[in-house]
């Protein structure tokens, strides 16, 4: 099969397109036949070689697939081959065929394409898990959501207006994708070259009650505006350390505030409480996608052929929403 | 009424005993003649006026009561005058009679005397709501208990080992209380004088894995040691800083280990939240005590004429559980 390939680890130049062998699907799996599936930014890091795949997922790029069944593992019961699917795998999308656990697929809505549906699996559930399962986010509380632009920030800003209307978000971003972010629903956004503090912004905009939840991948940087920012029970969930990983923590003041500050990943998880988080994520949110309430933004989708100006296209940073591979 | 009164705030010399007027049960709370209460740490860092009590509650000490209903306020249904209870108190409860809310009671088991009951409401209702409510520590898991021999390390060893007979419990401790804490139902002792980075017996303890659960109120000093101790998916609880505020924390390893790190008070909770704690205290919990499986421990309990020497016998830190202050 067609796959992308590497040679050894490294920048740009080591991301080939290539043939390998077809994998096989195993007690509970199911081999997709993938039409496209998107780019993350822990690929990035994956090529570098600082990112690698859980034990016995494939050594190949890609957290997540969209396609049909193209072939049912042993024990498998409830899809059939041709099913139009997504799903997260712990590697392995950037290839003709991925296999997948059978529980953590999901049923591609009608009204989407291939592409939209290659968006969902690892930053919409990355930031639904992160935002309403682990933060417990509320209509009517009000979030700090990091990296206005990103995948799972768009994702997440999406989210909460769909599930949380009455919520009030505040987007730290680039002053180039400000105006979109705003576009997007965000009730304010910080130009984040400008406030690397953003602490007194967000004090004036809640009347000095801060925030419930803080979504946050920048770590270290951070951790001192963030814990400051955060209000009265309120959660500091980390999801990537991408400034630094070593602050100083003030414990006195987490302590009177009862603040909870969550380390959370997704890819490593168990495959049992992945397919809690996807069922989870099929009842609440997949609605929203097939009524096209929430529609997956897609900044440029390129053929696997051109994977490397995808990559190029995310280390510049300077795309809103999601990057796709169209593999077939 | 006779209460403790203090000429300012300070050290022990402020400590005096004199009368003053005895406070009126409002809606939904009840008066009780109180016949004991116990010295929590609390107490010594308000005398020093540094622990003002929350807005609304007595200024005189004590966070509990043991004793008998004198009153019912307005809108108080389900108890009766002469009652035997117990009670969390915002503050005055080392007074002949303080104000209790009717949700914050407990009915004393007729297998305990007022002076036992003293000491169950801030050691081991603290203790329950960070362990099991905030920490869900399951039976069959490995917690690390701070502060071996105080009262709520006490409380927590006791509570573990009745709720959660098959847990295993590390408490650090000074030397001098080291056998007590083992004799009450520790499993592994660790000298804190000796191990002030308790890291590598608790990982060599654990076969690697680290603990489930820290309760800690040391703080700053031990942030390292705790987080390099806590397992995967593992909980830090902080109810208290006696070492300090600021440390460093390494939030790479927090992300990928998924762990919490989780404030918590119990004084300042509203009213309804802290009926909450007490009601499945209540369920869980005070059974334990009515048949005498869980026994309150007392170090020794003095007259209110010596709270003096019941602050210093604290202060000097020599005790082991609880140091009680009998009223009438």
């Amino acid at each position: 099969m067609k796959a992308v390939l590497m040679d050894g680890f490294g920048g740009l130049e080591v991301l080939k397109v290539g043939e390998t062998d077809k994998p096989s699907p195993q007690e509970g799996q199911v081999l997709v036949k993938v039409v496209a599936t998107s780019v993350n930014r822990p690929d990035l890091v994956q090529r570098e070689g600082k990112y690698p795949p859980p034990p016995g997922d494939s050594e190949i790029l890609g957290l997540e697939v969209s396609g049909t069944i193209a072939e049912l593992g042993p024990g498998v019961a409830g899809w059939a081959v041709g099913d139009r699917v997504i799903s997260l795998v712990g590697g392995g999308g950037y290839a003709e065929y991925a296999v997948a656990y059978a529980s953590h697929l999901m049923r591609i809505p009608d009204s989407l394409s291939f592409e939209e549906a290659a968006c969902i699996c690892e930053s919409y559930i990355t930031a639904f898990l992160n935002v309403f399962m682990i933060g417990d986010f509320q209509d009517g509380q009000t979030a700090i959501l990091h990296g206005g632009g990103g995948g799972v920030n768009t994702a997440a800003v999406q989210l909460c207006r769909a599930l949380t209307p009455n919520s009030r978000l505040i987007v730290t971003a680039h002053p180039s994708k400000m105006e979109r972010v705003s576009d997007l629903g965000a009730d304010l956004v910080i130009n984040y070259l400008e406030n690397p503090d953003f602490t007194d912004i967000v004090k004036e905009y809640t009347g000095k009650k801060g925030v419930n939840l803080i979504l946050d991948h920048v770590g270290a940087k951070y951790l001192a505006p963030n814990m400051n920012s955060l209000g009265y029970k309120g959660k500091l969930v980390i999801i990537g350390v991408i400034s630094g990983i070593k602050a100083e923590l003030n414990l006195a003041l987490m302590m009177v505030k009862r603040q909870q500050i969550i380390g959370s990943v997704l890819r490593s998880r168990p495959v049992p409480e992945k397919a809690e988080i996807v069922a989870e994520f099929t009842r609440r949110a997949l609605p929203k996608f097939a009524d096209r309430t929430i529609v997956p933004i897609i900044e440029k989708a390129f053929s696997i052929e051109n994977v490397v100006d995808a990559h190029r296209m995310m280390e510049e940073d300077k795309h809103f929403g999601k990057i796709v591979v169209k593999i077939t």
